[in-house]
Order: C-alpha cells, then sequence, then structure tokens
C-alpha cells in the first residue's frame, strides 16, 4: 500500500583530475577515494573520473563531456598562481565566458597578503564570468563554481577545507549502503552462488574482490543498495549459500 | 648541418581503470602510477585516464574514444571469473565481434586446474575474436590483445606481471626524462621566473608543486623533456633565477 510509485531519482557526479603530475606517475592521486566516500553520504554517485594533462583542449572536452551527462562535476588541480594553473581558463572556455577578477576573491587575497600581494597572487581570484566562489577556511585562495561544475584545489588538505564548505549544500538521493561478508574460497568457486544471489535480490549489487595474502586466497564479496533490509537479505543468502557448499564464511570483511 | 628535420613522432597511451570499487572509494587505484612509469621506459606518454563502473556502455564509450586517439590502451579489472568481470564481454561489444574460448588460454586452464576446472575458471580463457593472449607468470589466466588495446588484471600483482611480458615489445619514441629543483619559497613569488624561464626553453615542461610541511612553505620544480642538455639548461636557468632573487635553491627534490 504503501509502496513507493515513481523510480527514485539517482544525482551522479563526475571528477576530472588536472595534472601532468599524476600521469607521469610522479605523484599519486589522493582526492578521488575521499571525494567519493563524501560525495556518498550527500547522496551522490561518483560514476566517472577523467585524469588529463594541463592541457586546455583535454580540459575542455573532458569538463563538457562530463557536465553533460552528470549532475554535478568536479575538478581537482590546476588553479594555483602559476604558469601551469589553466584550470580556470579552460574552464571558462569551456563555457563559452571570458575570466574576470571576482571581486570578493580578490578582497579576500588583497586582505590576506596585504602589501605582499602580487600579479602571481592576484592570478587566483580569476574565475570564469557568471561563477561565485567557494570558501575555504584552510587559506585564502577559493574554489570556484560555475554551473554545475565545482573547480577544487588539487592538494588535499585544500580541497578537503573546500569540500567543507560544500557539504548539505548539494540535492543528493538516498546514499548506497554497503556491506562485506568474505570467505577464504577461490571466487571461481562461488561465481555462480554469486550470479544467482544477485539475479534474485533487484537493486542490489554484488562485487567480487578476491585476494591472497599470506599464502591463503580468499574474497570479500561487497553488497551495495540504498535499501538497508534489502541488502541484509542478500548478504544473508550470500552466507547461506556458502555454508550450504560447506564453506566457512565471515559476516564482515577479511 | 646535422638538426632533425622532420617533428619526433610522439607515442601516447590511455588507460581506463575498470571498477566499481574505485568509484566507490574503497579501494585506492594502485595501477596508475606504475604503468606511467613503465610506459614512460618503453617511450610511451600516459595521456589519459578513464575510470569506468563495471557497466558495459560505460566501458565500450571509454575504450572507443581512447583506443581513436591513442597510440595504446590498457585496461585494468574486470577479468576475473565472476558475474561482475564484463571487461572481455564489453570490449569485444567496442570491436564489434564475438567472444570466443581462445584455444591456447583454455589449454593453460586446464592444464593449471585439471579436475578442478570449472565453467567460471573457463571463463578466464574467453577473449574477442581475433584477440592473442598476454602471457602472466604469476597465475594461469593471460591478460589479452586485440588490436592496440591491452586488457590487464586489476590485481596490482597480476597487472605488473602481465606488463613484464609486453615489456620492450611496443614502439615507443624517445622517454621523457625528468629533473627536479626545488626552494623554500611561495610558488606566487617566483611565478614569473617559471614562465619566462619555461618560455625560452622550447619543448620543456616546467611544473610547480607547492607543499607545506612542518611549518614551511615551498615548491618542486618538476623540468621535463626528451633531450638532456635542453632539461639541463632549463634547471639552471631556474637555479640561477631563484639565487639572483636572493632565494637559496635546493639542485633536487624537497
Amino acid at each position: 500500500m504503501d509502496q513507493p510509485t515513481d523510480k527514485e531519482r539517482i544525482f551522479t557526479a563526475a571528477l576530472v583530475i588536472i595534472g601532468d603530475e599524476i600521469l607521469s606517475g610522479r605523484t599519486q592521486d589522493a582526492n578521488l577515494a575521499y571525494l567519493a566516500k563524501w560525495l556518498n553520504v550527500q547522496g551522490i554517485r561518483l560514476k566517472e573520473v577523467r585524469v588529463v594533462a594541463d592541457e586546455q583542449q583535454a580540459i575542455v572536452e573532458a569538463v563538457n563531456a562530463c557536465r553533460a551527462r552528470h549532475d554535478y562535476v568536479f575538478t581537482t588541480g590546476g588553479i594555483g598562481p602559476t604558469h601551469d594553473d589553466i584550470t580556470v581558463d579552460a574552464i571558462a572556455v569551456a563555457f563559452g565566458v571570458p575570466v574576470i577578477l571576482h571581486p570578493r576573491a580578490e578582497a579576500m587575497l588583497r586582505a590576506h597578503y596585504a602589501e605582499r600581494i602580487t600579479e602571481a597572487r592576484l592570478r587566483m581570484a580569476r574565475v570564469p564570468a557568471g561563477a561565485d566562489i567557494i570558501e575555504n577556511k584552510g587559506s585564502a585562495a577559493p574554489g570556484v563554481r560555475i554551473g554545475n561544475v565545482f573547480i577544487l584545489a588539487g592538494i588535499p588538505t585544500v580541497m578537503r577545507a573546500m569540500l567543507d564548505s560544500l557539504d548539505g549544500v548539494l540535492e543528493g538521493g538516498r546514499p548506497v549502503l554497503s556491506r562485506t561478508v568474505a570467505a577464504h574460497v577461490a571466487e571461481s568457486e562461488v561465481a555462480e552462488l554469486l550470479r544467482s544471489v544477485e539475479a534474485a535480490h533487484e537493486g542490489v549489487q554484488v562485487g567480487s574482490y578476491p585476494f591472497w595474502r599470506q599464502g591463503k586466497i580468499g574474497a570479500n564479496f561487497v553488497v551495495r543498495a540504498t535499501d538497508a533490509p534489502l541488502m541484509d537479505a542478500t548478504c544473508t543468502a550470500i552466507l547461506d549459500g556458502l555454508r550450504a557448499m560447506g564453506i566457512d564464511p565471515v559476516d564482515g570483511e577479511l
């Protein structure tokens, strides 16, 4: 009687990581996993990530492809004061607008640097016309929001300070819940069980993540759903199925 | 007299990471940086990375976009024996070919598992028609090559064993060299120096990577080029420029 009649709206996001230093292998990205978990709390799913070079055309293409397909797009990197920081200019091109000096960002930077203000530092107040700024308690340089695109810093502490300002601001749906069960078993032994359990529980995703540690093989089975009873029923079915095969499963992660 | 007359060919690659576990933030990717460095040794530049969900359409789109634009495309993830391993099927769709059981891969799996062979395990011998297999000393399950696409495992040790088999096999150009100089200085103070030094040395890229550690700010300046004397001349120009500003630079990384 109280069944939901229309399909639940799913909110999705993409991340565009801008940085030659990631593509060269010099730096390990530390923002993807943090953003993914933060988004999930907001009820938004990270569906796509692209890492692109510090090249205008690559940034424009990636941002335009992603903003057409997702509710939200986040970019990280390339918003500092140096010549290789071209994100703001590229996103202005993506939106077909000029770059302007944002009055409040300029005021914040002038207040922070006082007589040490330079042309390079003022670059950090440049935004695509029509953009808002995203405050960041950690430093004077703000993030930028234009349309559904959020331009964040690449340095993880600064990126996180900017995300803090967006907590609870974005519309989302129900967060994806996840629960893990596991066993010391070759995943290929239980492939058919996992397939049939997933098929029998609509709206649930079952991922199988094998490992081989300290001479023992095993796998974690991650069950994801937005509905807690459905998720739990799926876990129970996997646990029961494993026991029926004579395997001693773990209700949790291995 | 001995000048190179035609432009050096640059070989590029893309990586498509297939995995809901990366997009959910549950697992931190460990293959990107390794592949980037391995490619550089082969004289190939990683220019683009995409992380996509375990969904056929997303994989097909990413692989088709990347293989049209780059000399080589690598995929990681989704080639195990379970129902969520859909990479081979998706790439067969991307190439418009059926999936077949590769005779040599099947023989390897049957030899390895003997009477323990199952239908799930035989899934790991499935390849798009026309594909070759990529041997992997670490386990019986091979990687797959079709056209310019290389289908690798997601588990880092297995992925690396597959890359080992490709060492020296792919045509590349000159590797990108890099050298780092650094200083305890705000990058905004030296933005103009970096910009002008880069502009004066064609074919060189200067990246600025600021940090803030133990109460001290600073930045590493990474100079990349395929030509060693040009790279060294650029570093010398940055070091001299920093000294001329009264800054004491470091010839190396901070």
